[in-house]
């Protein structure tokens, strides 16, 4: 058996990962040009990693609402425009050949016919490559474009994601894989004793069925998931093939990774069924000091404009700009948006001792992820270091901006692990599960 | 100024818009393969046509739960899977140059948020070949996959559809094409004095926008629309750039158009602004008996458990199989799904004196549309005669099956109505909206 391989996902926030990335003089602000997109995840494809990953939120960025009358204060708001993620990886299905395709569809604001609908739909029209990430909406503004002042409870945004998970699922294995046989000669298109209608009754829906979509080439689309809190890990380790997570040490991830598989198995699933993949922002260079310039050059482009909205999504209503910017952070209300991310914040605060300003730079650079500055070298020897010791199955890559970064990692890091033998060097299967090694829960379709 | 231009759309009902027309020797049962639907696109696209237009339902056919126990009556329906149309459009989006683009997207089922976002995406990914065909459900069974047991009513339906298109609307007008500036020396990525935020309040919608989405390329994207009762006459009127329309005579098509642009100057637009399009269903051949021939041969492939259901949904909750189907249709009680339709079938079975069997295979063979059975050059007599007479400014063409029947009235016809001189021979624009020689509500993008 060939030893245990590192898999990867490139990240995607248009125009980039941080904040005033998109300012480098060879940053290409990529938000709705599509050849902009398809120029990235094609070097992506050429370091032959496992998937592309299109973050999502179906509102601007709070920036814009938080500046209330001084709109000049929003101008610097860069990721809040972009191509939606869905139709985007529908236009990628059929430009790209290998690398698996996932994208952020919130449980919060749709209903589970059309998600099980379009992401069938992009697993046929990419042939089996089609991941969905499944959340539940974070972003207060959502709530606002579809008529609600702010979203449902944390506890009762979870059951309805996984009740909408499993109707979703459902849908997708509605039909056999071998029920449509198009027969000519009896008139007969499909096999109507391969077919179970859903007939789903539930708390928050109820579902008939069956999918108008044939079952999909990898037998269901990858499910994603992101949450981190009790119940978020709870949903993951019972339905997600791949979880995304912020880790910010060696330790914590070992414990996180070690308590979801545990989960998983209490679920009665092979713990090897659900990949572990924290996020990773990287700022690379040939020497340390490069990257350490590149670093500083970066942080000097950030105003505090733009770096005090990334943390006032998880002040729980707090406007904390009425504090002392260069004064410690206040206590907090619960937050009703990421229960998780907000007791990272206030931790990282506390242990840091930052300031109000200092923690939302470091947020605003890292979107709450590990950072990792220096050469390639030293960023292989990172993530071998993580994968080895249990604490990832692979990372998610955070790009500052685009398409630079990608394109020396691909260079320069790529080479680097396949050396080490801990990562492919040529894709293993035509389906993203195959590529990630889970078992699939059904045959091809054709 | 030149002649007036006959315009085209391609009408997709995969796999073909004869219920039996998969079955021919030469058919492709197009649904889920990507390669077979961009192939009749290409087709279609080197005939010039304005648009294709893919028709949609967020469930499967009536057959299916019309069959109950009795499973094996639902096999020979064909239409029951494809790719959802939004997500097509996107694929076909990146790999077609000129033609327009078109899919339906249900007001009832749907949020104007998602709506304005998706056809904004396709708009872009296309440079502006986008359109969007809003209607209100019919199909009962879409409603049970969406919590309901059957649709609003009929005002109701038309009363949301109607803000639900203000409200799209208001999010695709909320930037200014030049809102983005992306200026990395000043750090401003957009000027906030070119944004409108729409904050909507209504009966059946509160949104507050913006959208996350630029202006689109065409200014925004073209809509259509196919209702043909009183309140979709009126809605269509206001808002529609495009009326597909059901006309089964020269002199009601000319009464129709008639009504639609007087409707349209009420609401103070110029009636060329909106451009009436009645679908038109060819068999073709090289002479008159083999069109003939072709044409038996087609409803000689039809059955009773696939001709029916297309006439169940329009009995207003009868069930048809309870009466003679060679005796005559029973009055049907008011139905809650497409009225106009409704009416037009009950008109047409007594003016020709059909029993219910002949009135199911009439309405399978043309889903309610006129049918020409003939020679190219008496197919382009024929629109050459409806389109001089002011019956029509063009023709949704609803092909038996694919791709044949497409590849000849391509091969066969455009021509015949280019030597005439009312069919284009190159595109005028780069968008849909000016092929169609509509005027844009505003400049391109970028």
């Amino acid at each position: 058996m060939p030893p245990r391989q590192l898999k990867l996902a490139a990240f995607f926030n248009p125009p980039g990962s941080h904040v005033a990335g998109w300012r480098m003089p060879d940053a290409v602000p990529t938000d709705l040009e599509f050849d902009e997109y398809l120029d990235v995840v094609r070097e992506a494809e050429r370091g032959l990693f496992d998937m592309v990953f299109f973050q999502d939120s179906a509102a601007v960025p709070p920036a814009i609402t938080l500046a209330g009358k001084d709109t000049e204060a929003a101008a610097g708001a860069a990721r809040t425009v972009r191509i939606e993620p869905m139709t985007l990886l529908a236009a990628l299905a059929v430009t790209t050949t290998h690398i698996g395709l996932v994208a952020t569809g919130t449980t919060s604001y749709n209903e589970p016919y059309h998600i099980a609908r379009r992401f069938a739909s992009i697993d046929h029209l990419s042939k089996g490559r089609a991941g969905w990430n499944l959340v539940t909406s974070q972003n207060e503004d959502e709530a606002q474009n579809f008529g609600r002042d702010a979203h449902l409870d944390h506890a009762l945004r979870y059951e309805r994601a996984a009740e909408f998970h499993d109707v979703v699922v459902g849908l997708w294995e509605g039909w056999d894989h071998d029920a449509f046989i198009r027969d000519k000669a009896s008139g007969r298109y499909f096999d109507p004793s391969k077919l179970r209608i859903l007939n789903h009754v539930g708390k928050h829906f109820r579902v008939r069925g069956p999918l108008n979509v044939a079952r999909s080439p990898q037998g269901r689309p990858i499910i994603a998931q992101a949450g981190s809190s009790e119940p978020g890990k709870e949903l993951a380790a019972r339905t997600a093939d791949v979880t995304f997570t912020a880790q910010t040490s060696l330790a914590e991830a070992q414990a996180f990774r070690a308590d979801v598989r545990e989960r998983a198995m209490r679920y009665g699933r092979s713990p090897d069924d659900i990949k572990i993949m924290p996020g990773l922002n990287y700022v690379l260079a040939e020497t340390e000091s490069d990257a350490r310039a590149l670093y500083e050059h970066l942080l000097s482009m950030m105003t505090d404009e733009v770096v005090m909205p990334s943390i006032m999504r998880l002040s729980g209503g707090l406007d904390l700009r009425q504090f002392p910017l260069d004064g410690p952070l206040p206590e907090l209300p619960q937050s009703n948006a990421a229960h998780a991310r907000q007791k990272m914040l206030v931790e990282l605060a506390r242990r840091e001792n930052l300031s109000i300003r200092q923690l939302a730079r470091r947020y605003a650079t890292s979107n709450g992820h590990n950072v990792f500055v220096g050469t390639p070298k030293g960023l292989a020897d990172m993530m071998e270091a993580w994968f080895q010791a249990g604490a990832a199955d692979g990372f998610v890559m955070l790009s500052p901006y685009y398409p630079t970064p990608m394109r020396n990692f691909v260079r320069w890091v790529v080479p680097e692990l396949q050396r080490r033998g801990i990562y492919r060097t040529a894709y293993e299967g035509r389906t993203l599960r195959e590529n990630l090694g889970l078992v699939s829960p059904a045959p091809p379709l054709r």
